[in-house]
């Protein structure tokens, strides 16, 4: 097995700090990352604070294979996502003729404001926008993105293609309408005997009952099976009717 | 003006990195510590490991006045928050008889596995859970939660008699139809002479059209509302109507 790309997500902006925005691209990016085989480690969010966003870019690229960053690109005076960008690498920032002309191809009144937005740090690449023209760019193992989640997502179409895959994780769920702490001692011998299967146990409260949600997760995918075989007859052993899922 | 208490929000947890739940505890912590008056500087995720909990557990307690911990404090073997937190403030880790007789007051068959629940590392006062008895805990500045939001709500109303409170922030939203790079120019006016005011903008892309939802927040009312008509007056001064909000 070929070694496993890590990654983290940086998500940039005070609305989501203050409760205002639920953020939904942190998971967006977790299930497209999945669908690559690439492991999501990490994920942070921060404030249109330049210290806070250099320092949290330093200390994710340095540790991870990539970093995705949402937020803070747009042309209004709070979006500082690029020039901070550049300061993490120490380069300039300038406007890019490529990103120039994507603009101008969608956009009609091209003020300073709006010239703002094909701003980008020294030695990037662009990353297209299918959506709103402005485009993202990469640095190094940086991707930085939109925080629109419409955006975000368009954006992630051009990013695939540049991202080295990793074996990808199966994942089974086995559903008992059974406590948690029923199965528990079952279910941790079934972990010792599938080191290379992460078991997660998740339980559930509906109004027609609780239950948990026993997941297998693993990049082989006989070992997978296996583990949730074995979850069911545990699932079993306790006197529940285990119901499984992809 | 006292000083303003700064929080930080860590979730832990496989399934939020695989992508298979969406976390919304880190929203509803932070409309929590909105509504106190406390500044949610920083939310993490990482997984389910050990030095990873450990880790930025440690980074964060250090940094900020209050850290919340969501995940990880069931029956089950991959419920390890409980001994990551007593690993990384260099504690022992015990059952807890106020915690054992709090699980034993709802629950019938105290197995080994539910037991587990009422191990709390030494020094920890209890979080009340009215939901499904098994407590969360403080240590230090560090508050241990659930990870299912049901449960997770129900702990925080036994955290915040605990807390520090700030002034409240005051925001105001002006919403108008009109594009981001319009108005820039003239919102980055009103930030500059309302340096107290921060000011954000948030495009929005509906079926029905775009446009932008301009937010000013501040702790001194007046000047929030200062800055909510000075931005009123470039929306109109850009040829549209704005309107308000709280």
């Amino acid at each position: 097995m070929s070694e496993i790309p890590s990654a983290a997500v940086l998500v940039i902006g005070d609305e989501i700090l203050s409760g205002r925005t639920q953020d939904t691209n942190s998971c967006t990016i977790a299930r497209f990352l999945a669908s690559l085989g690439i492991d999501l480690k990490e994920v942070r969010v921060v404030g249109d604070v330049e210290a806070e966003i250099v320092a949290a870019v330093n200390a994710l690229r340095a540790r991870y294979r990539y970093v995705f960053t949402t937020g803070g690109i747009g042309p209004t005076h709070d979006d500082i996502t690029a020039d901070a960008v550049a300061k993490a690498f120490g380069v300039d920032i300038a406007i890019h003729p490529e990103a120039l002309a994507m603009l101008a191809e969608r956009i009609k009144d091209l003020n300073e404001a709006r010239r703002r937005m094909a701003r980008i740090p020294e030695g990037a690449s662009l990353i297209k926008n299918s959506v709103s023209a402005a485009p993202g760019f990469q640095i190094g193992n940086v991707f930085v993105m939109a925080g629109v989640p419409g955006i975000m997502q368009a954006m992630l179409e051009d990013v695939a293609p540049r991202l080295a895959r990793g074996t990808l994780v199966h994942s089974l769920t086995v559903t008992a309408a059974i406590g948690e702490g029923t199965i528990a001692a079952g279910l941790a011998k079934v972990q010792f005997a599938f080191p290379g299967v992460a078991i997660g146990s998740y339980p559930y409260y509906r109004p027609d009952g609780f239950g948990v949600n026993l997941v297998a997760r693993g990049r082989d995918r006989g070992a997978v099976e296996k583990a949730a075989q074995a979850i069911e007859e545990v699932v079993r052993d306790c006197g529940a009717e285990p119901s499984r899922s992809a």
